[in-house]
């Protein structure tokens, strides 16, 4: 699976219920990390573990369940940047995870600590191992100068501003990540997690040979659509993809993503919009989509998965 | 005052009880400083931030009150290092003072806002802003090579091992911290704190300068023991001062600041001892000095204040 943050998170534990875990793997979006306090911090990585590993906050959709904020609000009593909040449990990990970087270990060996911490049997592999980095402009500076990285925009400004454009800095110049490209090429089915098209899935087509990758098995892959009944459930992939010049519809996924999937799952509310999906050259599979409980996820996990060539 | 931890931390707790605040200014050791998971730590100076906030633990004297220790939990989960605990509200200030510094502040400026956060009205200055870093080596290798950082040597291995030599890596070329030099030079009185000699107060002498500014202020300078009967209250003075070919008795700390300082003031279990420390060249001063309560550390700071000049 091709993954961002919550959406895809919550289809891959859907996907574990369904399949032996040791035959997920997950590709997923460093874009939105960030060096913030002197740590690094992997938003998407730690929104996919925690979630497999059950121990996601399902009120926010990202976080620890139970997790305290006793170093945010010391942070806060010396007029510290607490605009990204950090709680004491996941603290622990950006510091694992900083000190392993440190000391020269990959990103790609220290994800896979962690989820072992976790105890996971799936395979998750960062994008890539280089920076890259997602930066917004910003139709309207906004006091923090027009162009932004991404954690500033999505939640120091609330996604709530009007987007010019996004680039993912130091993509260009990025490898995969160890194991990405052999992860797709040999996968029965490659997923598109229903995941932001332009910051989440962006990001992965950006880095050199992951888009071809996906190409070449464009047959064996299909895309979940992140847009529902013209509007996304979470988050700014509606706003932003409005702003960037799609149309904000099941049609205008499709158009995204004619050129690496062969099939689009599309909830059910948007079953009139089904002949817009085929006339972009892609199969079309309706179902319910809005993964409101474990159960739907894992429905949708297996319609998913009866995608997959014989 | 010179300043190292605990024993610093406490005087200068009783010091703003009889003096204002504001008329104290401690220069406290860097050699300690650890960068441990990507952020820089400063142990002394977080221990007489906390002290003087009256917010340390008096149970382990390094640490907060009503401390909790979620992150620790989560890095063990990874198997990372926790040796070097750090709980979830010192973390706060670990956090902020690694953002401020890699945004280009300098240590002081950090020093004094944390001092500020916590309503602090007393100077607090980082001997250095350059990195000194305490070196020591073991008579034996402990596993972890024959050299070794400070708080792996009085943390990780509970000074529990012989001692060969200590140095201060970087104090040649390191500059006084902003405000040390004026604040010796201006003082009505130079207090060196019953800190470790060799671990606390050498770091401090081994920053060009500082010694020298002392040492023009001989005459207005007082220390006192952190020997007391032979033994250190607490860490490892008595073993790294016998180690490192010192005499572990209040002539043998004497003998160790006689360049710098005109008055030693001892605990009265040592008053047969006077006349070592007198024949060093100094005055000696007799009352109690275990600083147990803080009714005794005030009474050994106006003892300590009865020495200043006319």
């Amino acid at each position: 699976m091709l993954a961002g943050g919550v959406g895809a998170a919550r289809l891959l534990a859907g996907l574990v219920q369904v399949l032996p875990p040791s035959e997920v793997t997950a590709v997923v979006n460093t874009g939105d990390d960030l060096i913030m306090h002197g740590l690094y911090i992997a938003p998407d990585l730690d929104t996919v573990t925690y979630t497999l590993a059950g121990a996601n906050n399902p009120e926010t959709g990202w976080g620890l369940v139970g997790e305290t904020w006793q170093a945010m609000g010391s942070l806060d009593r010396y007029g510290g940047d607490t605009w990204f909040n950090l709680g004491d449990v996941d603290l622990g990990t950006h510091l694992y995870r900083t000190g392993r970087l440190a000391s020269g270990a990959g990103l790609a060996a220290v994800t896979a600590e962690v989820a072992a911490g976790w105890g996971l049997e799936s395979t998750l592999l960062p994008m890539t191992e280089d920076r890259v980095v997602t930066k917004v402009t910003l139709a309207d500076d906004g006091g923090l100068g027009n162009e932004v990285d991404f954690q500033e925009y999505f939640v120091r400004l609330r996604h709530d501003v009007p987007v010019s454009s996004v680039r993912f800095d130091g993509a260009e110049a990025s490898l995969p990540g160890p194991g990405v490209l052999e992860a797709i090429a040999g996968a029965d089915l490659v997923v598109v997690a229903p995941s932001n098209p332009i910051v989440s899935i962006g990001p992965l087509l950006a880095v050199p040979g992951i888009a071809d990758a996906i190409r070449a098995r464009r047959d064996d892959t299909v895309a979940v659509s992140p847009i529902i009944a013209g509007a996304a459930l979470k988050g700014p992939a509606d706003r932003l993809m409005r702003e960037l010049g799609h149309e904000v519809s099941v049609g205008g996924v499709a158009r995204m993503y004619r050129d690496i999937t062969s099939c689009l799952i599309i909830d059910s509310v948007d079953t009139d919009l089904a002949g817009a999906v085929e006339a972009e050259g892609m199969a079309c599979v309706i179902t319910d989509t809005v993964m409101s409980s474990p159960e739907v996820a894992t429905d949708l996990a297996r319609t998913v998965l009866k995608q997959t060539r014989e």
